[in-house]
């Protein structure tokens, strides 16, 4: 039976306290998902830190980062660098925005990240950087304007993550699981490359070897056996995130199935 | 409605347990605030761990660090930091004084910290340092005696936080919360940094960017999502502080409220 | 009273288990036995993330690292690693395949691991390195295909580990505990070489000094007393693994005991 | 009321087990204290991991390493290290050996730990090397024979600890509060000292700074702020020792008091 949609949103909670429990976001940082029966709409968490998402915190936004209905709560500030993603990239269907301490190393340096290990693979043959000073100026470094978020678009281009000078990453998957397979596989890769380099000289894969290497989560079981440790993981904590109020009180009625971006 | 002095206190005991949740102190270092009707007053634990601290630890000080009342404890030897800064610092609302493990690569080589990430702008254009032993020569580098405290708190001067050679850190804030923002990320900076240095050559925020982002956390809900974060990982580890006996007796009674610092 | 069947496989989930909390392995990484009563045969989880691993998880696989029985579940594609080198070494009884953080910077390097302290002789004289690109070009770095599992065997030789380049390491053992406690000190060996780096020059045990110290954990309560750490912090977390649903229906039968690979 | 023997057993089963949480020992390492009052014995543990010791097995030994009763259990086989440094140095109290991973970096390298920070200075002046190899050969590197071990103390002098080359260090405390304190904020130090070499030059406190403020924790309530931190978080993991069988027996009995090594 396909999820249905408060599966999904589920799911998006269940991803954002992921990505917290594994270290790639603390107090800040998010992760959206675009909406699976609507291209031009994506959804995101109210202002909060990923580890206390929960379904029945997710807004509505359209792909000019405007939430479809008045909020009650604060918003992200930083909304329209998944909006300008979601509008360049129509096979996207999830975006995360971190500064975990793995990548700032190389936001920090300007230092490129490679792919040092097979399931570093993830974060394909190039990273670029992307400065937000080079276009406009001093900022707070935040990324607020429609403008800012369409330049880092620009910047990510095809590639899976870009990184942002003296601020963190921006990641982008085809699926929920996906995006968080890239992103805390990219923070480890990372995490590998900076410890390498205090014992010698890095050897990154070929670019035959990343090609190969960078459709093993494609293949069965690779992501799911991931997605399976890290829900262990989030249970151990204590940390599963609550069913959406609404789901809870549909819980009897005939599920509405949704298509799904992908398999899994 | 207002906090009441019984709110005040509890969060100054949070305050003091996050700050060792998150890695900024151990058995030692400590975390006051000023008396929000009285500038002429503090507030500090008897000398115990802060991880330990709860409302009713508190004891209330005058400005040289003296007891109002006869203390039935040990108190922490080194008060003057707190008192004298009060004293040099009157918009300054809450300090802590700590020795963590990220601050100290710093303090042992004399190398500065810079805002690395926009976050890290908290610690402002510059940290300078203070050297014990520059004015009162060979010590047990403890900061026990008013002029030592004094001299600390020129050394601070008009900035976020001071670096104390072969010691540790001391970080100002405009209220309790702002204080313990301050305190973690200049921390967190500190951490990127350091592993940065691994990687390649460290690129800081340019003026302008420490001007702008150092404002992010007066932004609406920058403050206290992180707040909201750091309680929740208190809460699961069971640490978060019991109710003041005092505040337990009188919960049934009318509340009596403060002004507060600054707004949150 | 000899161990049965029914024990050892839960010893090995256990051992799984232990290898993931003890920061060994991830989502990926897999743990295997010999068939104590038939050397033609092997012991492997399905396809599932180390820490989940039940004794009920296991399928018994010939040395072509084929199943016994029609699979119901999906299983590892690197069985071969397994199965190729229970073949070339008859006296192994239990092989780990893992990508340790700690075991990385040499396998991204190149740089030899060398036994830094007593513990760390567990890792023998020499560490070979295996590239899977030598004599297989660019590959996904999996270990798929017999021939290369048998590639493998040859690189790990008489050794008691063998590093993959830009993948991992593998490791091997007399016992499933004989193989968790070289795993894991050969790791920590790894992270004390790695952090000595940054110190100063490595100073490696003698020759003599690696044969001797290399006996240790042959005497008696060293491995046990590593393992009933390990035990306790299985526990701890809750993690300790279930019976296997066979065991439990047979508890109240009389036991059929097998032979064991080794003492302890 | 001074403390009974079980009371100091008790103590004794805790530094263990502080020792483990907070870093310092894993499977192995040992931590002994003097018979209150028969300083020709001393109590350690049966073999076992340090953070699963209890009061009930610690077994009573003589100056040459020998039990005063036939043991039931395995026993350390690294005992005289205890035995020769208190034959040695008859106002040492309490012992810790152990291999933790800061101060192996200086084990390895033979560089020498110096104190970067106050709490730092409790490792004294200078830190000793001690290498089996120079008057041993080649070894399994375990200190087992009494030579062996009075030729460490001979090495130790009147030091606090002594670095032992490819193996750990020996810790020497007043009393067993002070040589958890000694051994804690040493591997504190080193850690510290590590960190900052990747940020520049190493500057350690003067020899008068390393005079006074190593006598910052014979200040009232600096060993015992920390002592009640450690055992909070032992408590908080559940891993507070039970009380020895005896102990329990005794429990509405009248207490016999010892005197006890050192004053709090």
């Amino acid at each position: 039976m396909a999820p249905t949609l408060a599966d999904l949103k589920h799911e998006l909670a269940v991803a954002n306290r992921m990505c917290a429990y594994e270290g790639v976001v603390d107090a800040f940082g998010h992760v959206s998902m675009r909406h699976p029966d609507n291209p031009k709409r994506y959804f995101l968490s109210r202002s909060r830190a990923p580890e206390l998402v929960e379904p029945d915190d997710f807004y509505e936004f359209d792909l000019d980062s405007q939430p479809v209905v008045t909020p009650k709560h604060h918003l992200y500030s930083e909304r329209v660098i998944h909006g300008e993603i979601y509008k360049a990239r129509p096979e996207v269907m999830s975006v995360c925005h971190h500064h975990s301490p793995a990548i700032l190393s190389y936001c920090i340096t300007g230092e490129k990240p490679v792919p040092v290990y097979h399931l570093g693979s993830v974060i394909g043959h190039d990273v670029p950087f992307w400065d937000q000073r080079d276009e406009f100026g001093d900022t707070n470094l935040l990324v607020r304007l429609p403008e800012e978020g369409a330049s880092l678009a620009r910047a990510l281009g095809s590639h899976n993550m870009v990184l942002m000078r003296r601020h963190g990453a921006t990641v982008v998957g085809k699926s929920v699981r996906d995006l968080v397979f890239r992103t805390i596989y990219s923070c480890r890769n990372a995490e590998y490359q900076t410890q390498a380099k205090i014992v010698g000289k890095i050897h990154s894969l070929s670019p035959g070897e990343i090609d190969m290497a960078g459709k093993i989560h494609e293949q069965p079981n690779v992501v799911s056996r991931a997605w399976e440790y890290w829900e262990m993981r989030l249970a151990h904590r204590g940390a599963t995130p609550p069913r959406a109020k609404t789901a809870r009180a549909a819980a009897k009625k005939p599920r509405k199935t949704v298509k799904r971006g992908n398999k899994r």
